[in-house]
């Protein structure tokens, strides 16, 4: 077995800290990647601390993961050692039903396998993720990186971009449409920036008017304060199409009337206690659809991060060393951060030598 | 103006009995038609008890309208006089706007004209429906009835078959799809109908185990009852699309869930009170769709009409009186009816010949 270091919950009270522990050594079909950036999603902290009932302990968060190809299998093509790789939210899924077909593997009908805090076809046991020094993952759920690209801030493109790419790609956002962004975090400004370089107007919704500044700044061709009914009231039925980031429940509504007939929106956010429930009407008066997307395949996801590569597009981050994650996630509760926090992995050499 | 008589509510509170009042003249681009049958649709209870707070009265309501055209204006090429002919839910529109461009008039950004109990933009008032022995139409809101139609049997399809064509059309219905129809009404009977004939899986889904028998006859493949959790869980994820007719709150989670990946419910019934909140990880798992559909515009009606035609397809009446009405709407309001009521319209000459 091939020996990682990295950070773990013990329990869902007790604070990240360093953990060593094992994965499979690279087979046939598998890379080794040696981790150098891993970016600190919400659900990372919803894992760490147990708030969707389902985690196993020790729990190694993290599926925002670039680093450099180490090891390659026999059967490895693609990938050479030395190279910029980047894992995200998934590494396997069952290959053969029909979403995995057609490149879908996020909605694998056997259930894909998550990069933390899932069961580990291989090894036995859960998978570990990218708070750690190193990964072992099938060559079809490694993604390639150009050297175009920034790898600390390329990092959350493997979960916040992609999450925000693929619903915009697949209700066709183009030159032309008019397009709304709802929040501006991790996932809404990458939002703006992809749906930006899309060529769509884009509309940005907060209730902070002290973000209006950086969304601008970001793509956005309009910013609304959500909470100004007037200003909502100005785009009525003028939307193609609307990108709702918010997970915490709100008035879905407010932003379903601002769809033209026939415009969609996608929620990419599941708050923990329901939205209130839609006016049903909203939707027939204008043929309107309330629709939701889950991150994106690895074909989708390759796209993405080569779409992100020609057009300049990182995440903007804040960059920690990973002995600083346990106040990350208290100020990641606070929306104190603009917008993700990226874990430098050189920092984990001090346990290293430790260990 | 036109003298015409037909049946009225002159309160919310009061039974609907004879009225009489004028039409304007038909124009150089109306069509006179003598009503022979008007469906009772649930909007025209909804309109005579005033439950939508928006009733003008008198109100005459009616907009399942079959009858012979009796006077065409001089501009008027389309229909001749004593052809059969049809008015549905809509009778103007603004024509410029871009709903209106593209056929789609139920949708008009500046607000299609009802039948009855909209703002009569020709002759000042209200406008008043079909439960009368006349009405004058703008030509463009006049459907051809072929003569293979049964006119009595084919004047629900003004309403009831066009609002779930119109759906069904829209996402593409079609051979090799499994299509649920949830509720065996007036609505969800047409959509048996039509769901079949367009060569769709048909999976009817009810409360009512006593309507498994007369679905399967209607042209169910399948019927579900859909408090039984167990005949429910043997269909998840199993729909491309469902068509959900039911206007009273319901848990849409459990459908939701039988729908495929990509798959979409559109709703066209509107509760008074909301349905529980979906869950959102319902829509987001699966990349599912929630959507509304409004009647359907004329162009579409027209083609819903012939491909009726084409299929040998009608509502299942029962054929009635004008002065059964007001017993015809207590037994609405307790789903006595299979599958909806037809004013014969020639029992209005005992009210004609009194007036």
């Amino acid at each position: 077995m091939l020996k990682a270091i990295g950070y773990a919950a013990q329990t869902a009270q007790t604070p990240l800290a360093p953990f060593a522990f094992e994965r499979r050594e690279p087979g046939p079909h598998d890379v080794q990647i040696e981790i150098l950036y891993c970016g600190v999603c919400h659900s990372d902290l919803h894992t760490a601390r147990n708030e969707w009932q389902n985690t196993v302990f020790p729990t190694v968060p993290g599926h925002e993961i670039i680093g450099r190809v180490i090891k390659v299998g026999e059967h490895v093509k693609n990938f050479k050692v030395g190279e910029m790789a980047g894992v995200g939210c998934l590494v396997d899924s069952c290959q053969h039903c029909p979403s995995c077909a057609e490149d879908l593997e996020q909605y694998c009908e056997n259930g894909f396998t998550g990069t933390y805090n899932a069961e580990d076809k291989h090894s036995g046991g859960v998978t570990y993720g990218g708070y750690a020094n190193n990964i072992v993952v099938n060559q079809k759920f490694v993604l390639h990186i150009s050297d175009k690209l920034d790898p600390a801030s390329a990092a959350p493109l493997l979960c916040a971009g992609i999450t925000t790419y693929s619903p915009l790609r697949h209700w066709n956002v183009s030159k032309g449409h008019k397009v709304g962004i709802v929040g501006l975090g991790g996932l809404g400004h990458m939002g703006v920036k992809i749906a930006h370089a899309m060529g769509a107007h884009v509309v940005l919704f907060t209730t902070s008017p002290d973000k209006k500044q950086d969304a601008l700044r970001l793509g956005a061709d309009e910013v609304v304060i959500s909470k100004d009914e007037q200003q909502m009231a100005e785009h009525a039925n003028s939307f193609d199409f609307i990108l709702n980031t918010v997970a915490a429940p709100h008035n879905l509504d407010n932003f379903l009337n601002l769809l033209k007939r026939d415009g969609t929106m996608t929620l990419v956010g599941a708050p923990a206690e329901s939205h209130p429930s839609p006016n049903v009407f909203n939707l027939i008066m204008k043929r309107r659809t309330l629709a939701g997307s889950l991150i994106g395949g690895i074909k989708e996801t390759q796209e993405m991060l080569d779409f992100c590569a020609e057009h300049g597009i990182t995440s903007d981050i804040e960059l920690i060393p990973i002995q600083d994650i346990n106040l990350a996630y208290e100020r990641m509760l606070k929306s104190d951060v603009k917008y993700r926090f990226v874990i430098d992995m050189a920092s984990l050499t001090k346990e290293q030598s430790a260990a």
